[in-house]
């Protein structure tokens, strides 16, 4: 069996560091917030070119908390609006609901599936108040033209990284192009924790003043609470398990680099859809995937050749019972993309052989 | 200098054993929501005698969810009120209002500093819908004046357990007094992780279901979400702590009691007034709390000495910026608590010789 990603053999390449890590932590005596947080979040916003990073509990709390920051800050309030692509995973949108925003669903191009920045402008109102970005699969979504109605409406750009590490824009990192940016370090991330852990990066000030107060119960000063916050943080042992894990990183984005190299020059099968890339900087492939039009033949005709795949994602958001408001919205674009998209394996661990043998499989194929 | 909490030392007792579960979940390679996660559940549920126990991200997140479960049961909604203790850590009424519930402060017993039984009716209305037990400093509160309370008027019955790890009323557990408990295991907690960690403990398979939805992104099963849910889990690795923790519980609440016993039958100077028991096992001894009147000079007279103490707390959350609309509210018994209280040092690894060099101190002081 071809594994979709192997993790436990990515964790296992550094396995003595890990358990070092852990070591130092355990005989520390301190568990939160300590030295090990602060030394992840000096590097993480070095690794991404920005002034602060900010530690916390996980990706989806890192981007509720910056829009629970702007609204502590005044620049969005109560039913404001935020635009978001119709296609990501639920947590995106999950982030603009949890603060009683409006998530205004956008399609995506059908090329570079990230919000297509041609379709924004006709879904700004006087509510608007932000787009959030999300860089899906592992490229960054093209900027100048975003940028441009930003300055036009005075918008604030938040980019959901989750999926996009390292990734790059004209020579600048994901996490490093809007006001405001949420990570997660879930586990299968390209940067993965071993367990829940997230950040924010920013490089405003008031903004990272308040997200401290925000992820520590609201209190800016021990016993002293300025906000009604909310408890998420980064933990001291998944703040050193990420020190370990980014000093790696730009060499295993390299190794998912050669296997995206080998599906996209030898996959050949005339009704596999291919992703399509801007500049090879951009992309850091957390995901490979490709389109079908009977994606679920295809993904079982894998699966009994022993190649497991996932499906990112299958039902799109505005279809989940969680957003029965949103159901009779028309997002054709969305829904062929869900109905479409396979991931093939991909990790840094991956032989090149493996993915030679998906590319046959794959090559195989006949619907 | 004697430390408030020595808690490098308690976790040094069981360094062999963190280790090996911190190299057994490394290995795994399985991070979120897998087997030491079901483990500890099982076994704290057994711990607390209740049918089931939900590990999430912290305690507070714990008394959210279980309010926000029965927003989602039907049981309660926007601007409903829940009755809680005014002397309490912030924490349990931040899971009120992040509920967009209203949180209705009464006043402590002064002797028990729990919640006043006979104070509670006459701040119930047509909205009250639960009443927040905070099981303060470690002693449970007592149960039976509040169950005649809650069968007349229909109430839910939710524990606030971060203090009162095993503590129990008539032989049962915190954790299974009510309809639902939260429990914190920040690492100075009487059952503490490595890192951020709570559960909720209940006997309602319903909440149960709702509740393990809602802590993952509001899905019940992969990719369909049925409510608009949190990322709120229990990590495998603190699991994995916990599990070697709750072995050793038992044995250091013995230990904690016996510290307590030292200053209960030793500290003799006039203005200081003792913390009052009702049974001996009603009482975990989380906190070693005093009253004088001249706190703040006892508190400096001990630092002065070599001994450390904190303040559980110096600022009723009623008086704290963040809660501006509760300022007005006249709570003397409350301030009074909270301009008198002082934590002497106990902990599971403090030594008799420690103790006794503390009440020394103590019966020395003059105000
Ligand atoms: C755009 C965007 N915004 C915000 C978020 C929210 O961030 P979060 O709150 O940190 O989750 C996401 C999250 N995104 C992901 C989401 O993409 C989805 O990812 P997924 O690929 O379905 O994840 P998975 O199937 O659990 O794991 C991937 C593979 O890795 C293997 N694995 C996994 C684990 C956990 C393990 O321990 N060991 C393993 O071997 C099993 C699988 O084959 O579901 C996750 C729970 C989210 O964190 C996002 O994509
Ligand atoms: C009633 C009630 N309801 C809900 C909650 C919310 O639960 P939570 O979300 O899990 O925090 C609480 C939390 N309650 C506690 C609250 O009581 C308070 O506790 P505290 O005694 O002030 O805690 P502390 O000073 O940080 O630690 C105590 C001692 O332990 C030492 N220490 C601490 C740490 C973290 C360490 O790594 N190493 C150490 O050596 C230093 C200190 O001397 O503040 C915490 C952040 C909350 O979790 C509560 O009391």
């Amino acid at each position: 069996m071809i594994p979709f990603l192997d993790l436990k053999s990515v964790n296992q390449l550094y396995r003595d560091e890990l358990i070092t890590a852990a070591t130092r932590i355990i005989d520390s005596g301190w568990y939160i917030l300590g030295q090990e947080v602060e030394g992840f979040e000096k590097e993480f916003a070095e690794y991404c070119g920005v002034e602060h990073c900010l530690g916390v509990a996980n990706g989806l709390d890192a981007l509720i908390l910056i829009l629970r920051a702007y609204k502590e800050m005044g620049i969005m309030e109560d039913g404001d609006e935020v635009i978001v692509p119709a296609n990501t995973y639920i947590a995106s949108i999950l982030a603009i609901s949890e603060n009683g925003l409006k998530p205004v669903l956008v399609e995506p191009d059908p090329v570079t599936y990230n919000l297509d920045p041609t379709l924004i402008e006709k879904h700004i109102t006087d509510k608007t108040k932000a787009i959030l970005m999300v860089h899906l699969y592992g490229q960054v979504t093209a900027m100048d033209e975003i940028n441009s109605l930003v300055q036009k409406y005075g918008l604030k750009i938040i980019e959901d990284c989750a999926q996009a590490h390292g990734a790059q824009y004209k020579g600048q990192k994901a996490g490093s192009l809007g006001d405001a940016a949420g990570f997660s370090f879930y586990p299968g991330k390209n940067l993965g924790a071993l367990g829940d852990a997230g950040a924010v990066t920013t490089s405003d000030p008031e903004l990272v003043s308040v997200i401290k107060a925000l992820r520590n119960y609201g209190s800016h000063e021990k016993y002293k609470n300025l906000y009604k916050g909310v408890n998420s943080r980064l933990d001291e042992m998944q703040a050193a398990f990420l020190r370990v894990k980014l000093r790696h990183l730009d060499k295993e984005i390299l190794a998912r680099r050669q296997i995206a190299d080998i599906y996209r020059s030898s996959i050949s099968n005339p009704e596999v859809i291919l992703p399509e890339v801007a500049d090879e900087n951009a992309h850091v492939w957390h995901l490979f995937v490709v389109r079908h039009r009977q994606r679920d033949k295809l993904a079982r005709y894998l699966n009994e050749n022993g190649v497991q795949t996932v499906i990112h994602y299958p039902l799109a958001p505005h279809k989940q019972d969680a957003y029965k408001e949103l159901s009779c919205l028309d997002l054709p674009v969305s829904e062929m993309l869900h109905n479409e998209v396979l991931s093939l394996p991909i990790s840094p661990v991956m032989s090149k052989e493996d993915a030679l043998k998906v590319v046959e499989l794959v090559n195989g194929f006949k619907s």
